[in-house]
């Protein structure tokens, strides 16, 4: 045995789980995650706990559903006491470190009640979702929300990109014929060029980031969080990136006449934001999706830099690595844009898990197609920690067992997501009140049931249609079917781990002993 | 209109709903609780939230369902960001206090990671609650478990009751005819008199603990949690209450041959803890069942002299006034002793508001059948004391407009309760482990549905079997009422407010904002 002592948990924003050459992408090709792929295993059915950032990132934090931990959306604190990876591995000794995104809420108003100052070091570790903000960049940087301190725009500028935001102003933003600035933000200028040197870009400025924070940490012990911005919009890249692949490299758009003609009253809904109008256009998707592509394909170049730079340092050795991503992107499958919704484009994540020990040498380069969900990192990385398990709270499962090659008969034979659109316009569309726009999906082998409240439930049967173009939510055929998938999905609600604050150990230990502690109620 | 300033908000413990004259009962009378319903409005189909004093106390304190605020049962801390009554009202101007007991177990370890003092003021609220602890006394004191500072010992020894422990030898015990202590937790001892004066045993001696909170907040406004211990066990009276009612005066037991011979598994499981296999012997219940009549009828003659010094003092004039229960006891009926389950016995709970403003004359004296539940008094308390609305975290609504006897055309057409046995010897029986040992209560107009995690659920026509003899559960012709109630506990547990750090009106303010915020993804 090697001895696996880091973490390094990557994740690409809006990164689709078939937009990877080993996940079956034709024409895009990504050698060095599939080759992370050949030394470890990738999980092919692995789904995100919320197909949006923040409430997706939270459940990989916290390791708990939605539901459990309750910032359901972007910009919904994460409250004070909900545990975080940070909190699970620090005290075994770990760095936890974040270089790039997590679209952490800081619960001002929890720490205020609290008495905990925000700029304290314990105030920074809950604001930041438990992670030490080696370099904290969400990403998104337009100028209304600027941050005057950004460091990647510090840096930007220290090499010579003068602007006020040349986060925006260069790294993404193309330029006219005249040099006048055409904001990535405009999905018309999506197949120009970035204004930037590749190499100051943001995905191979984070890439060197992560590398510091490695060379850094020495001989402690570190779990890292390289969290990409990329491909997620503005969808723009730098040169040769920008015109790598042209309409010609794209997958087929996956649109049924039928979805279109009588969608689900909420998919409807959706149906009508901007980004679904604008991504059904094949105009716009001839645009865009190739410089996706390109951004995917700058991802995958420096990460075998950094993969290079672990082999040279020795970390490949002592590394557990993850690659996955907060969600997927419609790019104009089934007439949408963005995620938020469940079809496989926007629930299903990559999921790559290498091991180095030898351990797991029985399933390096296998595809494992066990229902795997964003929770399990947390517990997995626990597992590797050697921690003590937190069932009370993580609700996910570790993979050591999977990537081990050992019968995990237990495992769970369905895959659970959530969706709160109540900030979206599709809730006015609607006509729905903030606390009533919440779906739920439960996908087993065959079969991806949506609830919806206050409408009624969608159904797919993925053997027969993967691509999920019948909606049979209405079929007579299926009520008995729909009614099981519901009470699964009850089921389910029910089991969700609410008592957190004692451990599971501490209830079987407390189990039936009120008598012998002087409580002696019901003797005669 | 006089003027509500003030909240009395009285709790007896394990207070049956029908053991109250006004409520029925027809050999136990208790005048000046009926007085205070002839003054207000008694709820004849209130329900707590968990019928066991911790969950339960929780979601009164909380205006939260179990299910969301987490503390599950006796013992559980409630995490350090629910927030409860007192944070709702100290903002307002509230004193808010508390004589009596909660149950509230502190989240330590929640305020050591956010380094809360427990012994700063601050850390005394968040451990007691939210309540400035006047007098903290949660009523059980066995020697096992002593604090050795508990007040009302100190007083007693202060007054010559020579002992460690007062509250037990003197306030809890009987006495041989040798002068040796018979202790009350044996129920073969409650028709003994306790060894105390009435006027120092501890129904008398909060009652003037509240008074003094009263009389020393002088012009602040204050809201009091009075919350007694009795009727609770110890089932043991001071004289004259031991011997005031007598077998002759109890009501008839409750109990069908059909559920003893047949009974569901989660419940045949707590029909085999001793309190059941005790409580179901009528030698024991005319033991024990008088002297719980006889300490809610002292319970009553001290609210009478509460109410009187009210009167006196003019805080009749100002004060909202709320005498409830956590839960109720099952003292023999349906074969079981004690709560926990969803019998009216154990679930339905006594609940009377008196309102002083002319407002409420209207509704005077009035019994109102609408389902109310403990979750409602945090959010009335915060309407009293003219707070905004908290939507987002309060899932109860204001009992105001049914005390001024205004249309609520949205009142809620169902209560819902829940359980966690993963404590009790029944989830031993059953082997359960602690995840997976709880039950769920829907009661509309006229049927209550129970689902319980892992067995069959339970269904009671409560129109034609009113004493819930008849379990349904297993009827082939109630299978589609069955499955309408089920789904109806699922779209109640899908509509729990999770997202409780971001007000509705704050979502309602940002929803559909992106674009205007500078993130303007979809655009062509």
């Amino acid at each position: 045995m090697a001895g696996v002592r880091n973490i390094l948990f990557i994740m690409a924003d809006q990164l689709r789980a078939d937009y990877l050459s080993c996940a079956g992408h034709q024409t895009l090709q990504t050698p060095h995650i599939d080759g992370l792929a050949k030394r470890g295993v990738l999980f092919d059915r692995a789904y995100c706990q919320a197909p949006v950032c923040g409430p997706s990132r939270m459940s990989f934090y916290t390791g708990r559903y939605m539901t459990s931990h309750g910032a359901t959306y972007n910009g919904v604190p994460l409250r004070a006491t909900e545990l975080t990876m940070g909190d699970y591995l620090r005290p075994l000794g770990y760095r936890v470190g974040l270089v790039g995104k997590t679209h952490m809420k800081s619960d001002d108003d929890g720490m205020k009640r609290l008495g905990v100052d925000p700029k304290s070091s314990l105030g920074v570790l809950i604001s930041e979702c438990g992670f030490e903000p080696f370099e904290r960049d969400d990403g998104l940087h337009p100028d209304q929300l600027l941050d005057p301190d950004l460091a990647y725009n510090a840096w930007l500028r220290a090499k010579g990109y003068a602007s006020e935001n040349p986060w925006h102003d260069y790294a993404n933003a193309g330029e006219g014929p005249g040099g006048e600035i055409l904001s990535g933000w405009y999905m018309r200028n999506s197949n120009l060029p970035a204004r930037i040197r590749e190499e100051d870009s943001e995905t191979p400025y984070m890439t060197d980031r992560a590398m510091d924070f490695i060379r850094a940490s020495g001989d402690q012990t570190w779990c890292l969080h390289l969290s990409y911005i990329k491909p997620h919009w503005p969808y723009i890249a730098p040169a040769p990136y920008h015109n790598m692949y042209g309409p010609g490299q794209m997958q087929s758009v996956r649109q049924s006449d039928a979805e279109h003609r009588n969608p689900h009253p909420v998919v409807a809904a959706f149906m009508q934001h901007e980004e679904s109008v604008n991504f059904s256009r094949a105009d716009v998707r001839d645009i865009v999706i190739p410089t996706y592509m390109g951004l995917v394909k700058q991802l995958d170049d420096h990460l075998g830099r950094l993969f290079a730079f672990l082999e040279q340092s020795g970390r490949m050795k002592d590394t557990l690595i993850v690659l996955t991503s907060d969600h997927g992107d419609y790019l104009g499958d089934h007439w949408l844009g963005e995620k938020e919704l469940f079809h496989e484009e926007s629930v299903r994540i990559p999921m790559i898990v290498y091991h180095p020990d030898d351990a797991a040498d029985a399933t390096r380069g296998k595809v494992d197609h066990a229902f795997v969900e964003a929770i399990d990192l947390a517990p997995t990385f626990l597992d590797v920690a050697g921690g003590v398990p937190q069932p009370h709270r993580l609700e996910g499962a570790s993979l050591l067992p999977r990537l081990f090659g050992q019968a995990t008969p237990l495992w769970r034979e369905a895959a659970f997501s959530e969706c709160d659109y109540a900030f979206r316009p599709a809730r006015h569309i609607l006509g729905l009140p903030p606390d009533r726009a919440r779906a739920y999906m439960v996908r087993t082998d065959r079969w991806k049931y949506i609830a919806y409240e206050g409408f009624r439930p969608q159904l797919f049967d993925l053997q027969d249609d993967p691509h999920e173009y019948a909606d049979l939510g209405e079929s007579p055929a299926h009520a008995g079917l729909r009614e099981e998938l519901a009470a699964r999905l009850f089921t389910w609600m029910r089991q969700r781990r609410i008592r957190t604050t004692l451990s599971d150990a501490d209830v079987e230990k407390r189990t039936g002993t009120a008598k012998a502690r002087g409580i002696l109620f019901g003797v005669w």
